[in-house]
């Protein structure tokens, strides 16, 4: 369940020489009794990497001269789609949209950078493969011939003064770099981010521009929680009914499978795995209108009422639309796992119905409805087992004691005494990852990321083993208050601080240093057109130009 | 001070005849615990006019046979740009940017609206003067020959079933209007919206943005906080200095005086009065930055530290000054109005300082710092008030005993027992306007728009006479936490709801069928490019187009 489609270790090399440049000096208000904005010794880099060293030697960029390109040693080459993608961008994170002007390419004074060399040292530079939890994301920039990254361990554009640019001459722009050592790779391995498409619709451009932010904090897994109660935004095709009558609208509010190709290939440059979300039995209102008899029917004494509850378990055509659907969902996400949810099942629905009452006696299961939802999933789980798909599941489906396999991620989301719940999953040998501390949508005043960044997600009595099976957490924006409308600044950079959680060490806990490189992080995401709202009073050089 | 711009009763003449149409069904979760949407009897009409009865004849409009005319008797003509202005905007409101096709003009179907006649009825049209407290803003659609509005009465575009139309033929746009009778004014005459444009700099085209929003909300006053501690984005022609020290940035963050221009004159199109409030002795901190000697400095001991506090109160210069500044000002801003702060002077730094200390002893204040600052205060406004201004003031001033005059306005901010406070304010004989219950910046999980919603102004103690003093209310989006990334979602429709309990009558308070109308509210304002976020699940036939 875990193929190792590992990049192994990528290697950009860097040709440096000296300059002298300005340092960005923050502007700083006095007088305000507030969070003291100040320079971090390490910028504007976010996550921090695990090891770095910034030298106060800097070397100078021009747009006119500078050039990423890859090295002769490297495994992979112009025919990498994912590295040309990756150089474009950052070509022009790094110096706008300027073009090289033909004649201005003057080669190499001392005191220039003219070339990233990128080196991906692996044998199988793996350029048309999906990434994975075990994707080596590690990266060095040894000094002083440097260099960098892979995916989302790409910095070169982080360690840039990109504050300060100056028209060099008319189409050139330069920069100032300092020498830097770096040897990065990130604490945990699955870093999410959950975007909930079904209380409201996102259009595909809004989950396209939070996969770019995404990738500029290192997230690597876009937990996709595409359908719910609400709406069926999923175009099935083989059953084309469940987004025609249980979507928004059946045209303009659904996925269609274009939009959903379009998501996970944007995903797959920026080194982030798209893993969605069909939760069942529960949250599956919307999957009713298209799909006759798949909700249980609820009762009033003898006689339905005409509303309905979670998927009825009870029937085998059940079991058939799920074998088929998950089917086709393990076709279109190509992701080695699948959420199924399996959270909040409400049983008042279930008992009413006499017909799952008559089940439940049959079966032996007395009042239990625990043993019935049981019943369901585990049959759920082997239909998608034998999709060798593996699964991720929200906490309840453990603590009921649903027999899952032993390479089931349960998703820790339940914020009551979460320590305790991370105990118990990997006491009982599961992997799990912790949700519960980051729930983005409770919004409140002032900078509660300082909040989401104290969280250690370790901090739960286990041994060595058991922490290791922690394998990552995931920062949730449920959808109820949000759309394309505000998702995006009220996501930004408040998952910033979740994001060098997981990545950074262990050791990396100060608020005042994270707080003036967040500062200037949100800033430069602001100029990469992402709409990230400010921590607090200031000002970003180039200000957000949309609306 | 209240000069009598008086508009006047407008109307609009409307033909109708009848042809029938579907009404828009709101798309209903019944398994939803929540608030529950439905269809209210007023539509969508925000906020509620103060008597409208809708009756079930529809009539049809088409966008290649629809006219929005002067009527021959109305004052008005086509040489009055607020009009064709207004003209233009609805008609794009109703139809998009779909234009008339020649050919295509058939004249009238019985069951069709052909025209919409504007009737401005007083002698005096003032198409050229700017709105005041005092402006006329009732308007009438008496059913069935009807007409309508003014300024922030125009509400034709909210009786269309706006979310119903369809391509009639190629190029045309076809809508439906129920027949409806119409007679409005607004509760109160000052409803307003403060901007802060010092924490966070606003670019013209966020502040134009919003000034529409406020248009669609019949907000009639921006309350422009336009300078504080933390920049000064004003640029004075007559004291260059404080914006080129003092604002964020020179050139970049700054309001230019023909941005200023702008922005009157984009309110004034739009029946609001820019208010701009340089508030002082406090919040001053960046005024110091570029006018020596304006701020008093502060002591430890015998010694400076370096650090200023609030305008010194005891130099002429600072008197000089301020007439100076002052009367710029009263020249740029033409309302009638002019904000004056004095809210929250910390008197720490006054204390600290030796001369200061001195003039104390001299002019008899004894320790009394509060008499130090109605010194200030009462010069101040003696220098304002040669300018021919009114005043409004925060609530300091009337609470620490500064004689002001008469005609001075209160603004209540305070939100511990506003209640109280308007009862002192009103029976020392001072109009006042409420805005402690409505600080927008303060934000938390879920629907806090019915916090705001269910204010009554006047539910506090007193005499006809005192409640005849409560002109109106505010609502207030501090800038600490806002920018152009995240302002507008933020804000509206939050304000939409402060918007309604300032407009409608004092019995329209039934929450659900706010919440049914002010759901089509909110995506009517998406419809028209204003990223108003979601009051809950759900979604707009139209969603916001951008990021």
């Amino acid at each position: 369940m875990n193929p190792a489609l590992g990049w192994g270790t990528t290697t950009f090399l860097l040709l440096l020489a000296a300059v002298v440049c300005h340092g960005h000096v923050e502007r700083q208000e006095q007088w305000e009794e507030v969070p003291q904005l100040g320079e971090s010794r390490f910028g504007s880099l976010w996550p921090l990497p695990q090891n770095v060293v910034i030298s106060p030697v800097a070397f100078m960029l021009r747009s006119s001269s500078f050039q990423i390109v890859h090295s002769a040693e490297s495994s992979a080459g112009p025919g990498c789609s994912i590295l040309q993608s990756a150089f474009r961008r950052y070509f022009e994170y790094m110096f706008g949209y300027t073009k090289n002007q033909g004649g201005n390419t003057k080669k190499g004074q001392d005191s220039e950078v003219t070339e990233l060399q990128v080196w991906i040292t692996s044998a199988d530079s793996e350029c048309d493969a999906y990434p994975s939890v075990t994707s080596d994301e590690s990266c060095e920039f040894p000094e002083p011939m440097n260099f960098l990254i892979f995916f989302t361990c790409f910095l070169f554009a982080c360690l840039l003064n990109t504050n300060l640019p100056h028209k060099y001459i008319v189409f050139t722009v330069s920069f100032c770099i300092n020498k830097t050592d770096v040897q990065d790779f990130p604490r945990f391995a699955h870093r999410g981010l959950l975007l909930d498409s079904s209380r409201h619709f996102l259009p595909v451009k809004v989950i396209l521009a939070n996969l770019e932010a995404m990738a500029m904090n290192k997230y690597n897994v876009f937990h996709w929680h595409i359908v719910d109660d609400n709406s069926f935004p999923y175009e099935s095709t083989v059953f084309p009914d469940l987004s025609r009558k249980g979507a928004y609208h059946p045209y303009t509010h659904i996925y269609t499978p274009t939009d959903v190709k379009m998501v996970i290939e944007f995903a797959r440059m920026r080194g982030i795995r798209v893993i969605s979300e069909f939760d069942t039995p529960g949250h599956t209102q919307s999957w009713g209108k298209g799909q006759m008899d798949l909700l249980t029917s609820c009762y009033s004494g003898e006689n339905p009422t005409g509303s309905f509850g979670p998927v009825n378990p009870i029937l085998n055509s059940t079991y058939d639309f799920m074998a088929k659907f998950f089917k086709e969902v393990s076709l279109v996400f190509p992701d080695t796992y699948i959420h199924l949810g399996g959270d909040e099942v409400d049983f008042t629905c279930w008992k009413s119905n006499p017909d799952i009452q008559a089940f439940m006696q049959e079966h032996g299961f007395d009042k239990d409805f625990k043993k019935l939802e049981s019943y369901y999933i585990q049959k759920l789980l082997d239909i998608v087992g034998s999709t060798k798909k593996g699964y991720m599941i929200w906490q309840e489906v453990f603590d009921n004691g649903v027999k899952v396999r032993p390479d089931t991620v349960v998703e820790v989301w339940m914020g009551s005494n979460y320590q305790e719940e991370l105990q118990n999953v990997t006491a009982a040998g599961f992997s799990t990852i912790l949700s519960a501390p980051w729930y983005l949508d409770y919004i409140s005043y002032g900078q509660d990321w300082q909040r989401y960044y104290k969280v250690e997600p370790l901090a739960f009595k286990g041994t060595d083993a058991q922490k290791k099976l922690v394998i990552g957490g995931e920062a949730c924006l449920w959808g109820e208050y949000v759309d394309a409308t505000n998702l995006t600044p009220r996501l930004w950079p408040r998952a910033s601080a979740v994001a060098e959680r997981l990545w950074s060490n262990q050791n990396v806990t100060d608020v005042g240093d994270a707080y003036n490189r967040l500062t200037q992080h949100r800033c430069r995401m602001v100029a990469r057109g992402i709409p990230a709202e400010p921590l607090f009073v200031g000002y970003c050089d180039q200000e957000y130009k949309g609306l």
